[in-house]
């Protein structure tokens, strides 16, 4: 039985390498993410620090289809880039703001459970890419309850002593469904029912948000809903690595998540909204 | 006000590099380890896998009497290796034998804060090397509480967003003595005062014990008080990294902790006892 959270939302905020790994952009991230009221988590990403690392090391960085192929030298330097130099970095960073940080991957608490990515038909083998099974909702929860600000690290684990490298965006819509998941048979295992806090989950990238063209902001997407989408990757308007970013969206608002939004740090409350 | 743990003792468990950094007696220790019964820590090293990873980067390794100078581009590395590499690795491993692990900094949680080590009379400057200011012996007990294994990587924080490197027998001592200062609070605020659970600390590293020979185990101390390490250090026997190893176990005993065991991983109960 899970002590009801009494804010009516909690923020779950997803951060790209590109805006982690810059001093200046993670510290306007970090203050603005500290001054988010009620529950709320943090996403990161690290892929470019990662990739900086493989090539000191000599290690070559091979990605297919935006995923990085994670053999067992490049599941190294992820596990010691996003799971300790950036995770702990922003961890010491928000302590610093007065904010209960917890640093974490999916194996800690065993929080995320995945397995290794079967070879795909066209024959890639991801290596140590991890595909989720289950996340725990109710742990997640129970960390927010007590006043905890958790900050996941894009790693899981196969329960059998492996990590795996999986997407950022991916974690941050696993985190956000698992919540809203546990928030709603919460809510139901309770005798006078209220309405449970609801769920929002934000995409921070380099971009104001999502654009018809991608070179000026003034084609801004504000609402996006799944029809259009489909219509608007069918004409090719949305393309690329966008597609992912806004299936996991859709993906998340289908399993209960109240609204994704996908902006940049400039503007945590604006860019597009999808509901 | 903290529920009472009803196990009579909390055991941590301190293991260096030479043990955690070779996957054969890692296994060995984390077989022993979950093992253990009742509430326990883990607290690693990974000084070896720093060095090694350092000297890959032309990052040279400096030590002054064991301890590492620890300028950024080293923080860096011992960030990455032992809050990621090493930690994660350990939890993944604790969670695929069905111990509940969740790895910690310093920084997390804001389990304990430092001060960066002022330069020293001989002139010499650590670098990011953090002394220990305080610790929340209250969090750590709340996490064993709930059933959680904390694996406890050596880096503190100094609360204004920078990580420091700590040594890890002093961070295993730190969380010792602040569980045991934690549970003797929360014996005198109950009323009907019951005695509280005493706290073990054990640190394994690669010989039997306290030796007086170190080539010699039958030479094994099977127990010494603080005026025998005296008497052993002024007449040469005991010398270099055992007077700080020890100094942490004398240190730890007036603070409150019930007993510190320096052991081998092949005897976690064996050793030389130290009360």
């Amino acid at each position: 039985m899970i002590r009801n959270i009494t804010y009516p939302l909690i923020t779950i905020i997803k951060v790209g390498g590109a805006v982690v790994e810059d001093s200046a952009s993670l510290e306007q991230l970090l203050d603005a993410f500290v001054h988010v009221e009620g529950p709320k988590v943090l996403v990161h990403g690290g892929g470019r620090t990662a990739t900086q690392l493989a090539t000191q090391l000599g290690i070559e960085s091979k990605m297919v289809g935006g995923r990085r192929i994670t053999d067992a030298e490049t599941l190294r330097v992820v596990t010691m880039v996003y799971g300790g130099l950036v995770n702990k970095n922003i961890v010491a960073q928000l302590q610093a703001r007065g904010c209960n940080a917890l640093g974490l991957t999916g194996a800690d608490l065993n929080l995320v459970r995945a397995h290794r990515r079967p070879v795909t038909p066209e024959g890639v083998d991801f290596g140590f890419v991890g595909d989720v099974d289950s996340a725990d909702g109710a742990r997640l929860l129970q960390l927010l309850q007590t006043g905890i600000t958790p900050v996941i690290a894009p790693l899981t684990h196969d329960n059998q002593g492996h990590l795996l490298n999986t997407n950022a965006d991916t974690m941050a819509q696993t985190a956000a469904t698992a919540l809203a998941a546990a928030l709603k048979g919460d809510s139901e295992g309770t005798a006078n029912a209220e309405t449970p806090p609801a769920v929002s989950l934000t995409f921070c990238f380099e971009l104001p948000g999502v654009l018809r063209d991608a070179k000026d902001p003034s084609t801004l997407i504000a609402d996006l809903s799944e029809p259009d989408f489909r219509a608007l990757v069918a004409d090719g308007t949305i393309a690329g690595g966008m597609i992912p970013k806004l299936e996991n969206a859709f993906a998340a608002i289908r399993a209960g998540v109240s609204s994704v939004r996908i902006t940049s740090i400039n503007d945590l409350t604006g860019g597009t909204l999808i509901q």
